[in-house]
């Protein structure tokens, strides 16, 4: 029996080391999961995701995330939500309700509120400093001001060949009260079937969600492609007709993991990601986008060093 | 040129026929799929959209509305939204935006609100009365909440061979509080791409949002079948395996139309909707679920009176 994890940017190390553990005593990949996304959600300098998420243009920090579990199909999502403090814990929660299993705004704070969960004001003064900077930034030139939308996803297979997928993110940075990308919708940002495999998306979410592509790639792996040629035939032929149309595609990223744990990734951006099999040790990569075959190596100790130094360096 | 439109529920009706006479003066597919569900959210007597729509648990109207342009692949929606006179309109406005193409909550209000659109109360006395109603019922008996969860979802087939597709809902009656159903999420609860068709589903919104079939259905239909037989592949086979893992599928209905004019429907339990094609009535269809092969008949002049009625009937 296989187990493995597979998880979107350098962040999503942070998770997965902890929850190989879990997997390699025999937890399941619904807990793996959550441990995983949660250690990403509660790291202060991943400005894209939970706790020093980056906030909205009202300068709050609003969350999106999703669980969902391959064996049954049960899915839990939040989108626009305020002030809890992980996310992905909620999702998991709402995927076992018989109904009512997306909550969007105040709906998904309310439910977290009365059923348990930590209540906490996600604003990190960092991520404070940056949306004032930011906003001087956007007064005094035209810039534009979205960047930075980040998403941690990751598809989790253990030991009894169950799979799981979640999501977690705070959104794009400056983004209008109540955006919403792909994270929290499923067929966009994530998709798993535990007699498959699971997908999940990174990227601009108003483009992610023009097409349902964490299900077709779980679809085409379905028909016994491997995790790389799904990404393959699902991500870039979608990213070439937007360019055809004039549609100007920004950044796709995904990566997915087959139920044998066969994994892949396909991206248009420099992306970086995590995987980590059976005994091995959580392997950070990068990934260059190269048409439809991305050089993937994995990052140096140099690269490491730098990226840590850059998330932690004093605000100008 | 064919020119098309069909949607969800005898309600569907109300909008089609006054938008088939903009698409045979020329017309665009947008313009037409705007006035037809436009003229569904404006009638108070359809319970499960738009003004006159069931509230939430808190007796509050929330809406979920989105509108997707099959040449551009362009999307915009609002979910859990409130006192949005006409939500398909702020949603098509939204299609055309940069970036924050789905709002949710406060922020889909405060949109609506600072971009010219029409705020209501939306609201009736009547759906009051039936909320309080309902909630006697269920402070006195264990039943059941939901029911009610009826979408109008359309698709538009224009003389440029342009097509769209919409829906619009106020959701589950008595959901939570942020509760978002599959209507406004692309791949599952509608989909279209100009040069193959477009589809969209109604029914149990918990159960259409796990798997991305109305995405499904337009890839079917573009490797060459027919409607009727993409829905086929797509719905079914779904539907049975959610019951094969004990996982007890709810309501799933869908409507598809392809580029060339061509229909059909999917459903597993009773489901009325209306169809228009060139110079030919909006007909309305009644379809018992049989197997993966629905019964479709013309609804009869006895069934439309008693609907109506049944729909103004004073409360008991």
């Amino acid at each position: 029996m296989t187990i493995a994890m597979i998880g979107t940017w350098r962040m999503a190390e942070t998770g997965i080391t902890p929850a190989m553990a879990e997997l390699r005593a025999g937890g399941s990949a619904g807990d793996a999961l959550v441990t995983a996304i949660k250690a990403v959600e509660d790291y202060p300098y991943y400005q894209s995701v939970g706790y020093g998420g980056l906030p909205n243009a009202a300068g709050v920090v609003e969350t999106d995330a999703a669980y969902m579990d391959g064996d049954t199909f049960r899915l839990g999502a939040i989108a626009g939500a305020r002030d809890i403090a992980n996310p992905i814990a909620v999702a998991q929660a709402l995927s076992q309700e018989p109904a009512n299993n997306l909550l969007v705004g105040t709906g998904a704070t309310e439910y977290a509120s009365t059923h348990g969960f930590q209540l906490k004001n996600m604003l990190t003064e960092r991520a404070g400093q940056k949306w004032e900077q930011k906003r001087q930034e956007l007064a005094s030139k035209n810039l534009n001001p979205y960047d930075g939308h980040d998403t941690v996803g990751m598809v989790a297979l253990d030991a009894q060949s169950r799979m799981t997928v979640g999501t977690s993110t705070s959104g794009l940075f400056m983004k209008r009260t109540g955006r919403v990308g792909d994270s929290p919708l499923p067929g966009a940002g994530y998709y798993v079937d535990s007699t498959i495999g699971g997908a999940a998306a990174t990227g601009m979410g108003e483009d992610l969600m023009k097409a349902s592509l964490s299900y077709e790639t779980v679809r085409l792996m379905g028909t016994g492609l491997s995790a790389s040629e799904a990404l393959r035939q699902a991500v870039y032929p979608f990213i070439d007709r937007l360019t055809k149309i004039g549609q100007h595609p920004r950044e796709f990223s995904y990566v997915a993991l087959r139920q044998d744990g066969d994994w892949g990734i396909a991206t248009n951006v420099e992306f970086t990601f995590a995987v980590a099999q059976d005994d091995g040790a959580t392997q950070i990569y990068i990934a260059q986008p190269n048409g439809d075959q991305p050089d993937i190596q994995p990052v140096t100790a140099e690269w490491l060093a730098a990226d840590k130094a850059r998330r932690q360096a004093p605000l100008a």
